[in-house]
């Protein structure tokens, strides 16, 4: 995800920007860029690439002088990563120059409402709106502008802001992206994340939701978005810098396992309006919906296991009938595609080789292409018919975990449109359905709240060597993922299996004290799988058993419970996969292992 | 299977009957019957269900009195378990008698000459059409009687035949199903397998195809098929019971991978006609078959993997879409079926409950269902709207072999059948299909034979904990069935992978020394299985390849390789799973398991 600086001081701004910006650079980006105030004019200096060019660029950023300034690296999310959509972006005499982070929900409305008042624009970003809207609204008092387009704009941002007009002032503001300032020795400094000003101060002002500052050179000054002023008190940092970069946690995947409900809420939220479910990017009419005939989910690795869930939320929601697909498998199989039927490639890199060799077979078998894709501007965002991006910014860890869940929000999304379209379900369903949606984020954000609970219970199981998680239905698709993940980052030898199969010849490696971990959130199959947690445990298994609140006959069968808050038969995954995916980590933190770089595993495969 | 006995001598024959049935219930059987001379007529007594029933309708067979009979228990193949089905069978006045182990292939044909003849029948069995086929060609010798309905008989069995115009005398004869015969104090006895006879006698010949044997009380003549005298040698016996039933193998699992050969040939066999699949039983016209739209397969443990392989032959060969489901998934799954779906059920004992379950739930929502079953009359064979038999024979080891060896040639031969009258493969394509296809069961008599060789490589893995399977297309499906039959017996964790799938998290599993196997098959996918097995040689994994006769490339990347013949594409896994059975076995005896019985698990799963 994107990631911001600011300086105005003493010093010369470009060096120090840049330094900051190196330090952000964990966070994933593809183009960086920089803009510095002269005394006369703004000099902005951006490309797409790596950061180093940059710096190449502006000989360690001397070629531009000038004592403010912001930064910028840039993870495409709205257009393409190029020169052109880099930040800063600026009003069109650029003396309102912006940096951002977040992603601006309205932003296709608010850029008609300029463009009809005569505003051009130049990128395909969300950002640029925001340097415009502020040209819009600025009277002469940027703190003024601020809070007006604040009022105006839905979705997430941090913000870095000079007003040419004020050139002893650098204005900041959040919401729901990260933004901290504070005090150089003759200066005053923001960033995204910590580490970027560790080398200039250890006490740091967290900017919370919905607070702008105003910095001199010497002061700070804090204020509502009603220009009330604020009293903050900076906090002192002692992590190394090291630590500083996964912001605090122990390992990326911690991180990125507590973004997740943002994650998602980035993911649903821009596609929620007025009660419906709207992807414009998906580039098909009600008629086409109506014209599937089948679906076909093509990915690898834990995205195929969110296609497994998907093929029971598209069946049952939509009934349309689904065939998922290991992409290694798929391209070799000269599979039967028959016309009406609709291709959904999964990729968290969308770079992944054998997904992006599968989308290029089904192209050529002249089939629609449906990306769901994390990184803008990959491959298969690009070569897709249509993309539909997971907002789960930057995904460090090789074990995927908001980047999934964002994935599995993708899907209930088209799943709910499709449903809605085809008549299967009625507005009140859908509306409760989107009421439901709406509190998975809060209910993600509680679960993991809960890690003190799974890691005591994780580090008992430290030396096992076989452990099974088995589940029926939507709790199959979990069991594979919660497999998936202990196995890979643990090297303990996990296996899923639909709990009914179980019985079929892997029940004989069960023994005493063998972990069986069971899913238990469908309602019409509880019975069941509780009638296959008392064959392990007659076999001698530990069961532990994750089940929504209120399923209390579990505990009569199951040694070991975690409860999930109730949610919508379809939406079970995202919450039973919180506790595992901790479960997965503290095993691996507790065996010692590289948590964040399992051995043999890269984070994108980009061979077959 | 059906074991037949047969007893002459100066004893009342009915309880030695019954004594040796006892010793032939290991092999299976749904009815029993004797049929004894009394010196006036021939007396029947025959019954469905347990030998036990028989011998008390008899008095242990006091209540049968005479001193020449023959004796019958029957696993059903044509016609249902019935007390009409049930074996002896007779002519129209009962002066000939048969007992049969097998099936006649052109009975039907026969049938028809005969009923054309005047000839009437009184049960559905293949069996029936013997001892009028008798009655027809008998002109007071039966030695030429016999080797006349030789000449007409097509496909397998062992006959014992009394005639009550010749009340001296018994006769024996067999093709492709076993016989033995030997001499007890004071007559002589006829037998399937040598448990029956140990009582007696261990001193046996064992009669061997197109072979006639004429017994009386003290004598044993022996003739070809063209009356010739013939001379033999017992064989000694010294085996001790136990094993007597296990035919000599040291378990039953062994015992039914040496019976592949024949039991495929008894599952394709019936269903080639003159150049043509004729599969009677199917109930669907060319028509019906031009107009699936879509097979759903549906089953559980191996037969799931034949399902799984299934899939790639349906849809290379015939081009209908295949869903492959697991039963315990699909019946709760609320599928989608829509029409022009056939559904296959696919079950060794026709009793899995939650195949079963499959079947009553596609046959509610009005769907065709198609079963695939080996024991005739089963509860899937009776449900099913049409059933085709595999003709394994009865399955005692709970890790299945042989019945899954014949599921694969069933469909196999409806694959190539619908492929056939869709227009999807030419009569001569159709052709060499069946000529590879007739080559199968000495092809898998051949790899048996390497068992020693398997042996050896499987004992440097007893100690072994996890063992990987890898292969891409039908290699996958192959892997699927090779790491159940390993971990089912031997306890120790293998699981399979798409082999390009390991490299998206299971990979991290891989240390050094691991065993890996990796089937590599299928020509067009040599390569790019070569890749992943370099791959996870560079993690330091030991593997084993199984891989086409000639494809030595696999030899510079695999550390150990096992051939086998090329056949046909899409029959692969007929031959490759051969080895897999034979580790599998071998790992599981090395470790002292159970082999026949492991732990946990039941031969036929009739619970959810």
């Amino acid at each position: 995800m994107c990631g911001i600086v600011g300086y105005i001081g003493t010093e010369q701004a470009a060096p120090i920007l840049l330094s900051g910006l190196s330090k952000l650079e964990y966070r994933g980006y593809d183009s960086a860029g920089i803009a510095v105030y002269d005394g006369t004019k703004v000099n902005v200096a951006k490309t797409k690439g790596r950061l180093k060019v940059l710096t190449e660029q502006t000989h360690d950023g001397q070629k531009l002088p000038g004592k403010l300034g912001i930064g910028h690296t840039r993870w495409a999310t709205h257009g393409s990563p190029s020169d052109m959509n880099a930040h800063p972006h600026a009003n069109s005499d650029e003396s309102i120059v912006v940096v951002h982070n977040g992603i601006i929900e309205n932003y296709i409305k608010l850029k008609r409402k300029l463009e009809k008042k005569g505003y051009t624009f130049v990128s395909e970003t969300d950002t640029e709106v925001i340097a415009h809207l502020l040209d819009y609204y600025y009277r002469g008092n940027p703190l003024e502008a601020v809070t007006k387009i604040m009022h105006r704009m839905e979705g997430s941002y941090a913000l870095g802001i000079l007003f040419k007009d004020h050139p002893n002032e650098l204005y900041a503001v959040r919401k729901d992206s990260p933004l901290i300032v504070g005090h150089t020795k003759g200066g005053s400094i923001i960033a995204s994340d910590v580490p970027a000003v560790l080398k200039y101060t250890r006490d740091v002002y967290f900017i919370e939701n919905e607070e702008i500052v105003r910095m001199t050179e010497s002061e700070m000054e804090f204020f509502t978005v009603d220009e009330e002023p604020l009293q903050k008190e900076p906090v002192h940092i002692d992590w190394d810098e090291n630590a500083a970069e996964k912001g605090g946690y122990e390992h990326f995947m911690l991180k990125e396992m507590y973004e997740q409900p943002k994650a998602i809420t980035d993911t649903f939220s821009p596609r929620l309006k007025n009660g419906d479910i709207v992807i414009d990017e998906l580039g098909m009419s009600d008629g086409d919906i109506r014209e599937i005939r089948k679906i076909m989910i093509v990915a690898c690795g834990s995205a195929y296991h969110t296609g497994v869930t998907g093929k029971y939320v598209f069946e049952g929601l939509a009934r349309i009938p689904v065939e998922v697909d290991l992409a290694s498998e798929f391209r070799y199989r000269d599979p039967i595609l028959d016309e009406g039927t609709l291709v959904v490639v999964i990729s968290q890199s969308g770079e992944t080789a054998d997904s992006l060799a599968a989308l290029r077979e089904a192209k050529a078998r002249g089939r629609r292409v449906l990306g769901i894709v994390n990184v803008v501007g990959s491959s298969i965002a690009r070569e897709a018919d249509n993309v539909m991006y997971t907002w789960a910014g930057p995904e460090i860890a090789v074990a995927t975990t908001k980047a999934y869940s964002c994935q599995l929000i993708a899907l209930y999304l088209l799943a709910m449109k499709f449903a809605k379209v085809r008549g299967m379900i009625s507005e009140s369903e859908l509306e409760e359905m989107i009421t439901e949606l709406k509190k998975i984020p809060a209910q993600v954000e509680m679960l993991l709240n809960n890690k003190d609970r799974i890691q005591k219970f994780a580090n008992r199981y430290l030396a096992a060597k076989n452990i099974f998680f088995i589940g029926r239905g939507i709790d199959y698709a979990i069991s594979l993922e919660g497999s998936l993940k202990l196995k890979e980052i643990s090297y303990i030898h996990s296996e899923a299996y639909a709990a009914g199969e179980l019985k079929h010849g892997t029940i004989s490696l069960i023994e005493d004290g063998t972990l069986v971990t069971a899913l238990v959130t469908q309602e019409e199959l509880y019975k069941k799988t509780i009638s296959n947690i008392v064959e392990v445990k007659t076999r001698g298994a530990f069961v532990m058993a994750v089940t929504n609140t209120g399923n209390t006959d579990v505990e009569k069968a199951a040694d070991y419970v975690v409860y999930i808050p109730k949610t919508n038969k379809y939406f079970a995954n995202s919450l039973a996969i919180i506790p595992l995916q901790l479960f997965g980590y503290y095993v691996s933190v507790g065996r010692g292992c590289d948590v964040d770089k399992p051995r043999n595993l890269a984070k994108s495969v980009t061979v077959e």
